[in-house]
């Protein structure tokens, strides 16, 4: 089922705007191309409405967000609502400083989102409207664990339900869910936060794959969390011993670009509540 | 005579100023050290002239443009065309934007290239005044085939005669041409397009094979495109089964570093028409 | 000794505020994930205040600076100063442009450093309050070299003295001083020259190593500098034949990755005068 997304993806081959952050930016291009989709990058206010306009959905990242470049968040996210394209949000670092936590609530009143991708601490921020992250990574406190996973996949279905967006939540366990189903999907390597942009390549990815798969947005996206997981895995075995987390890097992306519907159906782990 | 044209590269070691997008920018970096120049990024107007005269030629790339760095690149240009140093336009995504497309063509407006490179949709709308890209990609029903290649040659001989500037059109078949002579070449890997950048990066080479061969720019920049296709050949040569479009980039920037003259003399594939 | 520098970066996981350039920033990320510590970038005037406060230091890199995030790290280097967090200065390029140097000696005036670090020739226009650089380059003429070792290192003494910062110059001998000692350091390769980014890696790097070792600034500059110098040779004894400068520098983060402090202390090449 998840394999049929993908292959959605190879065949649609997704052309997604990026505005997002410099630091992880060229890991974004280069997974967007790897899946089978188009990257285009673009942040001005005067140029983001006409390159949405020629895209299949927007990926809004905040994580190195300024005054120049927010208000182009704004006006890409309102065109592409009008235009009917679906829009990601990546809240990086929401809970770390009040623009970052005001900018993503901002948005989220003001443009339509198909999906909200961030760790919990992130999206426990966005539900609260406060809350305090460590940097870009999750609170360690607040991880999503087997001990918790029953009011944690409440937390996310609820999220889903109050905001319309589908709601994925990333870390040692990920969960990706709308207002009735929510999918625990249990793929992925704890060396993966040993590397910057994993979490920026996925809303990359996930941003292709709902583009590519209209009308079917929550396995899209569980398609997309997985595979990143899957990669993850894939690609931590193709490790030799004098690897580190550069090319841990490259071998995650390697490996989505590798990747096809069978590998992916026989590789998630997942399940659905 | 394209490896003359490298070893002067390796031997006078061009220092290159870079205004170019945020995407591709360490990629571009490596690749001019890996051919043997050296790279300065400087984007700020306060900054630019100062940067760009201190070194030997200018790579202007609109990818990430923004309403800080336009006026610079137009600052930056302008002092290299008053100090006699080659400029390169890559006129990332024209056509896709109407800030990108009338940006490049003020930009000619103002400032004297010496080369312009660019897939054949952008470079037809810089020629045009008009025209669509598809994001940063050439529209494939206007790729240079084999079977509009009379027809190409000679568009690419008319903008090259009406700008002045070599013209460099990349993509399946590359044109490099000025008014009189246009090089063929037909090195490079279709899987070369599932990398970024790879065009922000031979704008960036090419740059630096202008400065170190004056008054011979026609062949620097057929001899630049060829090292690029041909890093493109040897770095697919060396892949892995599990390596992918990740570690295929690093491998064609590890190609032009170890890219000699009898390499590229014996690998280059072209006729000059 | 210095292994105990590293172990502590391991073990306290230093939270590292960088604001630097677009260059290299996705490198200085994974470096400092790659050594145990965690980065946040952030350059908006109205998000570094809040970023730094929940960081443990903060690098300051002038490699693409512009108008815009000039301002932002003066703030966040005033906000550092008065939490008591160490900040580093990287000088990229300073005698390369007035708006650098200026920038720089500035930067030196308002805020209270614990360590700069740059090539000698940025050194010693900050000495100066004037000079040229090439690029970003050291000017080969003043390399520090065994020839002129004790007049470099008196020079790196006197300007530790001056500024009351640890100071560290790299190149092929490494000096790293404060006002009474000199740590010569002689790891590293000259191939690391062909990367671009490694002494802003290291900027990252020496931030993480002092944040994470308070009241043993000095050791803890030397010890991050040797382990750069010592990835470098790791990193190029893993080289296959094929690999170039693309490839060398994700070995050498992976290197970092992989040093313990037996490694460390095994490999560091170093006097203290």
């Amino acid at each position: 089922m998840l394999g049929t997304c993908l292959n959605q993806v190879r065949q649609n081959s997704p052309l997604v705007h990026n505005i997002t952050n410099y630091v992880t930016v060229n890991d974004v291009a280069n997974i967007l191309l790897a899946c089978g989709g188009s990257p285009i990058m673009s942040d001005d206010i005067q140029d983001v409405e006409d390159i949405t306009s020629i895209c299949g959905g927007l990926n809004i990242n905040i994580g190195t967000l300024n005054q120049n470049t927010i208000p182009s968040m704004f006006a890409a996210g309102k065109k592409s609502n009008a235009l009917g394209h679906p829009v990601l949000l990546d809240p990086v670092g929401a809970g770390a400083s009040a623009l970052r936590t005001q900018t993503a609530l901002k948005l989220m009143e003001e443009v339509k989102f198909t999906v909200i991708r961030g760790n919990i601490s992130e999206i426990k921020t966005l539900a609260a409207g406060s809350g305090s992250t460590r940097g870009v990574d999750a609170d360690v406190a607040d991880a999503v664990t087997e001990e918790n996973l029953d009011a944690s996949v409440a937390f996310a279905k609820a999220m889903a339900a109050k905001t319309g967006a589908v709601i994925a939540i990333t870390g040692a366990i990920d969960l990706v869910a709308d207002g009735e189903r929510c999918y625990v999907i249990r793929n992925g390597r704890p060396e993966m936060g040993k590397i910057t942009g994993t979490g920026c390549q996925l809303s990359g990815l996930t941003t292709a794959y709902v583009v590519a798969n209209p009308g079917n947005e929550l396995e899209a996206v569980a398609a997309a969390v997985a595979s990143m997981g899957l990669a993850g895995e894939i690609g931590w075995a193709n490790m030799a011993p004098t690897d580190g987390n550069s090319t841990y890097r490259n071998r995650i992306i390697d490996a989505i670009f590798h990747m096809d519907a069978e590998t992916l159906d026989k590789g998630a782990k997942y399940e659905v509540r």
